[in-house]
């Protein structure tokens, strides 16, 4: 397979660092294509900004879809989205790695997801009817790739629990691996969370790394998770909202987009 | 009052910056005091790195918590994060504009909040022990402070909904508003959402300004978000879990974490 790895963590001598090379290691005794982008050791370039679109006349206000969308379609976007644009389109599988800060991704992995999923080509995309409303949610540039995040945080697994304070991971995680990797066209493996990263002692690194490692050689077999596909039935267009008579079994929020054993998406 | 109002869109051209207009003419009208953090307008850097903690000795690692702890407790965090932790301690309440990209805030506010959130100032802080476990989740540097979050989003409203295949607004917004705002001790406001900023015409638009201006009037008598705080009775300690005997009247996920009006948070 071919394999991109795309890591956010500032810090070689680190517990994500020690975990990236668990990955790398077990991608490279798998016999896999690997290609990285570490984002702070590549000086990534965090906020979009004018900057981003060298032909956008100085004339003209910056929107940012219509301008990275004309860039994109006219191949002037900078060198360094180009680049990942090409990386994302040569994998099959993504794996992101990041410490989660405030309950989601850092700042620089945020900024290459704003700069990257460029209008055209990770949005913006399909035709609009009363069948299809874009190449969204299940569909698009993605589609047929897989993605997993992999995770660490400093707080409690017991604090990320179905009532612990801070939510629930999978909730927490939602809106990247749904709104961001789903909506791609990803299909999107359960996360690996690695909880209390500072405080692992070496027993538990060794726990976090082989767990890691089953699922980095598992990535092609694991079944992702079961979001509904938004063009294949579930979904009124154009409002978007779920059938109401799909039945959610007393589920709400973001966990009705997941079709249950019961109720596949169609 | 007192008020920061922070800002992070790129251009000045936008509905965004209409909109930011209408929030600080009227505030001009209210009298109030006003101070603005416009983070592009700044060149705000937006990744935390090493470049943070000047006084890191070169052959330590960086781990973010114990640098940013001890930056913030010998004052030698950089002057621009010192000066926004000046304006956060000067207001008494806090408006945080940004167009909803991803379903987040846009990578430089994420920046602005991963660098600015000091270990030590806001979070990191309190005693812990079997009756308080910190000063977080209502307590902590900006207790008695009110913060509000001014979104537009591209999306319909319908997308948004309790059924909107994006997810409920309310949720998408959680980790913000329950796990930076009122973690670090803000009373959170519920938000001000412009949807389909792009195709808002002259009536949508005066709609728009005319409901902002009447929640920044009401800055001080809207009620917050009721979000249970955490050293009050409702979870225990140390694993943060909300209370068994808790009934939760079938909600689940982020929703829990507010106290409905039949189970108020003691």
């Amino acid at each position: 397979m071919r394999i991109l790895v795309v890591l956010a963590h500032p810090e070689r001598k680190s517990l994500n660092a020690a975990l990236s090379q668990v990955i790398l290691d077990e991608l490279h005794v798998q016999g896999h294509e690997v290609r990285i982008s570490d984002l702070y050791a590549m000086g990534w370039k965090a906020q979009i900004d004018r900057d981003d679109f060298p032909e956008l006349p100085d004339d003209q206000p910056l929107r940012i879809p219509s301008a990275s969308r004309d860039a994109y379609h006219t191949a002037s976007l900078t060198d360094d989205v180009a680049s990942e644009q090409e990386k994302l389109l040569w994998a099959d599988t993504v794996i992101i790695q990041f410490p989660l800060w405030w309950f989601t991704m850092p700042a620089i992995l945020k900024g290459w997801v704003d700069r990257v999923f460029s209008c055209g080509f990770a949005y913006g995309v399909g035709e609009h009817n009363d069948k299809h409303w874009g190449d969204r949610y299940g569909e698009g540039v993605f589609a047929g790739k897989r993605a997993m995040l992999v995770v660490t945080t400093g707080g409690w697994e017991q604090h990320y629990s179905a009532r612990g304070i801070n939510g629930p991971m999978e909730d927490l995680l939602f809106p990247i691996n749904h709104g961001i990797l789903f909506y791609a066209g990803f299909e999107v493996l359960p996360p690996f969370v690695a909880y209390r990263a500072d405080n692992l002692d070496k027993a538990g690194f060794q726990t976090a790394a082989d767990n890691l490692r089953e699922r980095v050689r598992s990535l092609a077999l694991t079944d992702p998770i079961p979001y509904r596909y938004q063009n294949r039935g579930d979904y009124e267009i154009p409002t978007m909202v779920l059938r109401q008579d799909i039945e959610c079994e007393g589920r709400e929020g973001f966990r009705i987009h997941q079709a249950s054993s019961l109720q596949q998406s169609s």
